[in-house]
């Protein structure tokens, strides 16, 4: 935002803002009225591109009109969340709007689109616009397009990586080593991250992990370890944590680690478009901003996965491994099952049961989630240097079992601000099987759609709990699995999706 | 806007609609409290699509969320002027918001990302789902950008073309032979089109012209034509004119000729790509809807216009001819002279004194638009059959020269419902030449700048008069131009501009 304004002049009308309390993800959005002297006078019309500059700071904005006096007065700009805060202004604020300089890193957009390779210098200027608000969707989607038409190369894939590093905020540790996990694509319920840092730092290595919350599934990491302590930490405080304790599970929204990513996945949702170039530049990005030496990265395959088949994992492990290199980044790419969900929860009070479970080494903890952690957390061991190559799962295994991931984990919750008790959902119903049977079919996204509707993330302990698992035998009546929520109104809301959705769950005969 | 509506069920809460006079082109967007019981429900956030049902009429926009209620209630939906529209609801009318359906034609564009070629149903789903306002700015970028990434070949030019002309109003006209013309490109004051309408309606050709209003330039034909006649024709005044004049020269905006194309030409602008396949789907399929047989294409050649060179402009003239062709649409391109403005006005009035000397055969008319008319006339004269091959713009030249084009112009603006006097400005100020000289530059992109901060289009009467022309010898102090302005405010907001824009025309030594 420090662009020279070369075009507002200091006998420009100005407008005063406010704060319209209108979310708009990264897009920073102003509304002005049609009629007012600075729309007419600059041509603006609405979906302009403009710029807001108050004096110190200033931001580049979609516009819309209004017509009429019922929003704003004809000197008022009214600006979204996002604007508000990138302008740091307060209500009545004077400032003037203009048009924006030219993007001189679109005319590389446009080279790309047309099939020329771009170097260092081109990824850079076109993440530095994108990080400053400059692209609009359509210039976001034309940049992700031509990237997917023509598959980043090798070296382009190096270049973006590192200039989504340099945009963001980077953390460096004392240690020579500082280790990481990341999973490709979530399968509902793989909630392995901490259970492997309790493992990891147990054992005497750094893992200062840091999560995201849930976009658009039931919950995320971070969503489900907030309800077991505070994860909303700053920087000194995440520092303090893994000064004391080696590991962390904290919240990454307090750091800006690779601010383009969010931008760039949000569009590529969007688009519902994965390509290999732009996975790789977004998990490596961020873990060469937290400053990891070493990471394990866990590919789940499976029809329903992210990575449908061995040969693209492969070819897309070797890619992650060679650009990581680059960075001095050790990682160790492994494939694993991805056909079905994992553990037995899907909202985040309920997959916190299940990691307790596990840490617990309670009898009937999820067995999938406890070997997925164990054969993660064993492969950080043997990267890290605490075990042998093949002897990483024994060491975590043992780790688990005898207590010390426990309270590793115990520790960690406390630095961080206290261990909790996750909430219990106050209104549970469960659904049984029509017949008896075989269970043939789970389907993943009805189901995280269900939890969704019951009330989570929102709701802590909103969610649901499975009962049963592909291929067990049910009886008629039998419960396959229990809706939890908060509210009566949230569980009849999912009650209802859950007899309108179709199977959920086919048994079989 | 026919979707069955499979989500929203009769027992769901409803809204309130409340208008909120909010421009947003052709994106329907919607505002809902984030606090709203449908939002939380559904787990809608900020930017989801969502489709708001009135029970007879259904759109799909875009949600912006608002905390607090200072601008909604919590079961109110505030409307763009898009969404109003679709719906067409009233004040307070009860709509259902709910999840819209997945959107099969996006399989095909991403298909056609990774490098798929797509057949004439594919194409006919991705523009119906654009058109019902399903496509977000990401996908419609994502979609040109594919089809510039790797060009649309003649078959999918063919089919896209199609498809654009199917999902909008045709025109069809008891005449056998239907000539139009069109132009590639703006070139400032390039206002043939009056001109070549009454020289070949005079001839006994049918010509119904449909025009634009500017959308980033200072005028559009209709703009200009507007302030001679009135230009805002339903379909029925237009036959009427037609029928009795033989030609027209009307706004398009109140017949909906490929809907699809606005919507294109937005997101392109945006992006500032020209796609070969995209340009001639564009300008065929508004010439197909018109229910044209014979077009004359304009195609300006020159450094700073559209097209750049002369192998572009063959190249670009045989696939317009050859897809033309497959709709039984006979098309003739000309190269003209892209390199400077055309006439002396820029502004709709200003523009209209320039057709009305050409037309008048006043001796101080400008020359190049003259010629220009009387070329491309001649053409339509030719492949319409009231000429023989090469003597089409000796009789341009008679019909113009005799009168018979000033008396069918008079006769069409009658039928349009009277021929007006275009309105003088009230404020006139020169610029004139910092020194003797001659004129080497002249800078189309500023001066187009100045007449609208003058009020163009919007005040007709505003705009730029051109005093010079490139190469003319200038003393010090002569007008170079005069600004027009409607009122001292916008004439000062002009001139303010023209002194700190930096050379508008350059006067070398």
């Amino acid at each position: 935002m420090t662009t020279t304004d070369s075009t507002a002049r200091a006998d420009q009308p100005r407008h005063r803002v406010r704060r319209l309390r209108l979310h708009s993800q990264h897009q920073a959005i102003v509304v002005m009225r049609a009629d007012c002297h600075v729309c007419r006078a600059e041509g603006f019309a609405s979906r302009s591109q403009v710029l807001v500059a108050n004096g110190r700071r200033q931001v580049q904005a979609t516009l819309f009109q209004i017509e009429g006096e019922s929003m704003l007065a004809l000197d008022e700009i009214g600006l979204s969340e996002t604007a508000w805060d990138l302008l740091g202004v307060a209500e009545g604020d004077e400032v003037r709007v203009s048009h924006p300089p030219a993007m001189d890193s679109l005319a590389d957009v446009r080279r790309r689109i047309y099939g020329n390779r771009l170097d260092t210098t081109a990824f850079s200027e076109i993440v530095r616009d994108v990080v400053a608000g400059r692209y609009t969707d359509v210039h976001l989607a034309a940049f992700l397009t031509a990237s997917a038409a023509l598959p980043l190369d090798e070296e382009e894939t190096v270049s973006l990586t590192r200039a989504m590093v340099n945009v963001g905020d980077r953390l460096r540790w004392d240690a020579a080593i500082v280790v990481d996990k990341h999973c490709i694509g979530g399968l509902p319920g793989n909630r392995t991250t901490p259970i492997v840092v309790a493992i990891v730092a147990a054992n005497g290595l750094v893992m200062p992990k840091t999560s995201s919350r849930a976009i658009t599934s039931p919950a995320g990491t971070a969503d489900m370890m907030e309800t077991l302590a505070p994860v909303d930490l700053d920087i000194a405080t995440l520092r303090r944590v893994v000064e004391a304790e080696g590991g962390c599970i904290a919240w990454g929204g307090a750091v800006h680690l690779s601010p383009a990513d969010d931008i760039f996945v949000r569009v590529e949702r969007e688009l519902d478009i994965d390509t290999e170039g732009q996975l790789i530049a977004s998990v490596l990005s961020k873990k060469i901003a937290a400053g990891s030496t070493h990471v394990v990265i866990d590919i789940p395959v499976g029809a329903t996965a992210k990575v449908r088949g061995k040969d693209v994992a492969d070819r897309l492990a070797e890619r992650m491994t060679a650009v990581a290199a680059r960075f001095n980044l050790a990682a160790r790419c492994l494939q694993t099952d991805g056909s079905q969900p994992v553990g037995r929860g899907i909202g985040p009070a309920l997959e916190a049961f299940d990691v307790l479970s596990v840490l617990h080494n309670k009898s009937d903890a999820p067995d999938d989630l406890r070997q997925r952690a164990v054969t993660l957390a064993g492969a950080a061991l043997e990267i890290g240097g605490k075990a042998s190559q093949g002897s990483g799962a024994a060491l975590a295994l043992s780790t688990l079992a005898g207590g010390a991931a426990w309270k590793k984990f115990e520790a960690i919750c406390e630095a961080q601000g206290g261990l909790r008790t996750p909430p219990q959902a106050r209104h549970v119903y469960p659904l049984v099987a029509p017949r008896a049977g075989r269970i043939v079919h789970i389907d993943n996204r009805k189901l995280a759609r269900l939890a969704k509707l019951a009330g989570a993330p929102g709701a802590k302990a909103a969610g649901v709990f499975m009962e049963v698992r592909l291929g067990d035998d049910v009886d008629r009546g039998q419960p396959l699995f229990h809706v939890h929520a908060e509210t009566p109104g949230e569980l009849a809301y999912a009650l209802d999706y859950a007899a309108r959705a179709g199977d959920i769950m086919i048994v079989g005969s």
